[in-house]
C-alpha cells in the first residue's frame, strides 16, 4: 500500500497510541480533581503543555487544548469577532483558506460583519500590500493559513505580520495545520497572535488539536463551563489524547531533521515526472510550495475516477480536501488561482509524510502513466 | 484503592481501549476521503452511530458526535439561541445545572438574552409549574438537567416535556451526562430536542460525547468548516473515539442490567450509615435520586481537609464537580438548595459507579468514622 493522503490525516505512530493507552489506563482521574490522581493527571497536561510550547517555540501558557484544526480555527475567528466586535466588524482574510475558516468567516458575515476577501496569484500567494490596502480603522481580525491544504503554496506570514505590527490592535491568525513540522515558522518573528495546529496531521490522534494565543490576547470563548485552559476553553482535558499529541510532534520534530531532504527529493522528482507528462498539469508552484503536496489535473478524466483507478493498484491520494472531497463542486484554491472549472475538477492531490520512499513515488509515477493510457483506452 | 469519584471521570474499560487501538491503527482513514480507507472509517462512524442511536431509543440521524458533553451543552443552548434569535431571546433554566450550561447562558446574557433561573425546593428538584409560569412569546429554549451531578437529585422531564410540548417552538434541551445508564429517560416520551451525554463519564474515553438532535431541529454551528455532521459540527471525526464510546455505552447498558440492584445497595447503606453518623447532614434526598451519588456534609471540617485525610486511606472522593473543586466558593447546588455555606464547604460528593462494591462501600464507612476521630483529635 502507498498512502499519500497524508494531508487528510496521517496513521498515527505506534508510540503515540502507547502513550495513548499508558495515559487512559493508569492515570485516568480527572485533571481538575483535588485528589492525587488528579493531580497526577494534572501533571502530565503541564508537562505535555510544556512540550509542544517548546516545539513551537513559544511560552507554555499560550499553548490551549482544543479537539482539532477546526475548533481551533473557529475559537480564534469568532472568539476575535465576539470579543472586539465594539470595537469593529471587519475582517480580512484570502480566496484561499480551508473551509474552518472561510465558512467561519461566512457565517459572521450572516451576523453583520464586513468581510474582504484577498485573491492570490496565479501560484496561490496573496500579497501582505493587498492585504494592507483593506485595512480600516474597523478591521479586528486578519486570517491567513500558513500552507494550503490544497496545492501546498506557502504564504508570506512573516511579510504579512510584519506589516501588522504597525496596527497592533488587529489580531492576526494563522491555520498552520498543513505547515506544522513541515515548513517552519516563527510565531514570535512573525508577530502571529493566534495559530492553529492538529494533531492527526502530524501522526497524532484525531480529535486533539491546539491553539496558540499570545499572551496578552483574550478571546470571547466557544465553549463556556468549568473554566480550564485559563477560562478559553471550558470541558475535562483529553490528556491522554494531549500527551499523545506532544509526543507525534516531538517525533515529527525530529523526523523532519533526519528526512525532510528524502521528501524534498521526493516531491522534486513527482514535480519533474508529472510535468513531463503529456495531458498533466502540475499546479503546485516550484517555489514557495511545502515540502509534502503535489497538485495536478489530468486532462479529460474525472478526479473521482483517477483515484478509485490509482486505489485498485493501492495507492490512496485525494482529489482535494478531504472534507471537500464528496461535494461535487471543483476545489476553491485551484478557482481561486485561476485554473479552469473543467481541469480542476481533474485535480489529484498527493501528500507526502516522513515515512514515504522514493521507490513509492516512483512507482506513483508508473501507475500514473499506466492508468492514464488504460484510462485512454476505454474511453476510445 | 476504592474510586468513589466516577461523576469526575470514570475508568476506561478495557474493551473501550482496545477498540480505540484497533481502530486508530487499522482504520485510520480520514472518513470524507474518496478512497476505500475513507470508507472503511466511515461505515465505522455509521455503526457506532446505529449502535448508540439504539441504545438510547433514538434514530441515527439524531445523533450528533461532539467532543464532549461542555461542547454538547455549549452546542445546545448557542446554537438554539443564535438559530432563534429573530424569535425571541429569553432562556430558562435551573440554579442548579452544571457549569457547561449555566455559565454559557449567562454568556448569552452579556450578549442580550434574558435569562430566568428557577430555583429548586429543598431536595434540588424544579417544578413544571414554575416553568411554565415564565413562558412567554420570546421564550425559545428551556434547558433542564436530569440527574444533578453534585447531590444527584433527578429533575421531572417527563412532566416538564409534557408541558412544554403545548409550547412547540420552545427548544427543550437536557443535560444528561450524569443520567445515561444510570437513570432511564425516555426522550421521545419525554419530549426531549436536545441531550447531552459525555463518553468518559460511563467508561468511554475523554474527548468524546454527543448530543441528540430531535430530527427537524436545527442549530446554528459552533464549528464551521467541512459540513461533517450535516453541517451541524465540522471537523475530522474522531472516529475511534467515537467506536470507542459506542462500545462503552453498551457495556454500561448491560452492567445496568447487571449491577443496578447491587449500586442501590451501596447507595442505601452510605445513606443509612451517614445518616446515622454525628456531625453528618445528608444532602442528597432519599426519593428522586440517582443510583450513584451521594453527597454529605461533615460538621466542622473544610472538605478538602477531608479529601485529602480518605486520600491517605487510598479512597478517592471530591468536594464538589471537578471543575469546580478547585475554587474555593462552595457547591452552588448546595447554596441553591438552601444549605447554609459553611455546611457546603464541608460538602463530599461520593460518586458510584457498576464497578463498585458493598465491602467498598462497607471500608469507606469504617474510613470516614475513623478519619472524623482523627481529625476531631488532632483539632482539640
Amino acid at each position: 500500500m502507498i498512502y499519500f493522503d497524508n494531508s487528510a490525516t496521517t496513521k498515527p505512530y505506534k508510540e503515540v497510541l502507547d502513550s495513548f493507552i499508558k495515559v487512559s489506563s493508569e492515570y485516568y482521574g480527572n485533571p481538575s480533581s483535588l485528589h492525587g490522581m488528579g493531580g497526577q493527571a494534572e501533571r502530565l497536561l503541564k508537562q505535555a503543555r510544556e512540550q509542544i510550547a517548546q516545539l513551537m517555540n513559544v511560552q507554555h501558557n499560550e499553548i490551549y487544548f482544543t479537539s482539532g484544526g477546526t475548533e481551533s480555527n473557529n475559537l480564534a475567528i469568532k472568539g476575535t469577532a465576539l470579543m472586539h466586535r465594539n470595537r469593529g466588524r471587519h475582517i480580512i482574510t484570502t480566496a484561499v483558506e480551508h473551509a474552518s475558516v472561510s465558512e467561519t468567516i461566512a457565517q459572521l458575515r450572516d451576523l453583520g460583519y464586513r468581510i474582504t476577501i484577498i485573491p492570490p496569484d496565479s501560484s496561490g500567494i496573496v500579497s501582505a500590500e493587498d492585504i494592507e490596502k483593506e485595512i480600516t480603522s474597523e478591521t479586528i481580525l486578519v486570517s491567513v493559513m500558513h500552507v494550503n491544504n490544497e496545492i501546498g503554496t506557502i504564504q508570506p506570514i512573516n511579510e504579512i505580520g510584519k506589516l501588522l505590527k504597525k496596527h497592533s490592535k488587529i489580531v492576526f491568525h494563522v491555520d498552520d495545520v498543513q505547515g506544522i513540522g513541515k515548513v517552519p515558522l516563527d510565531l514570535y518573528e512573525a508577530n502571529v497572535d493566534l495559530c492553529t495546529i492538529s494533531a492527526h496531521k502530524f501522526h497524532g490522534l484525531k480529535g486533539n488539536g491546539a491553539l496558540y494565543i499570545r499572551d496578552g490576547i483574550r478571546l470571547s470563548p466557544l465553549f463556556s463551563g468549568g473554566n480550564q485552559e485559563w477560562k478559553q476553553r471550558s470541558g475535562t482535558e483529553n490528556v491522554a489524547g494531549i500527551v499523545a499529541m506532544a509526543k507525534a510532534l516531538r517525533l515529527t520534530m525530529n523526523n523532519k531533521e533526519k528526512f525532510l531532504d528524502r521528501l524534498l527529493s521526493i516531491k522534486k522528482l513527482l514535480m519533474e515526472e508529472l510535468g513531463k507528462m503529456e495531458d498533466i498539469t502540475v499546479h503546485t508552484p516550484e517555489s514557495h510550495s511545502a515540502p509534502h503536496i503535489i497538485n495536478f489535473s489530468i486532462k479529460g478524466f474525472k478526479a473521482e475516477v483517477f483515484v478509485h483507478a490509482l486505489e485498485e493498484k493501492g495507492i490512496y491520494v485525494s482529489t482535494t480536501s478531504a472534507c471537500s472531497s464528496k461535494k461535487a463542486a471543483a476545489s476553491s484554491t485551484l478557482i481561486a488561482i485561476g485554473v479552469p472549472e473543467k481541469d480542476a475538477k481533474s485535480a489529484i492531490r498527493v501528500s507526502l509524510t516522513y515515512g514515504n520512499s522514493l521507490e513509492e513515488a516512483a512507482t506513483f509515477i508508473v501507475a500514473v502513466k499506466e492508468t492514464v493510457n488504460r484510462l485512454r483506452e476505454v474511453m476510445k
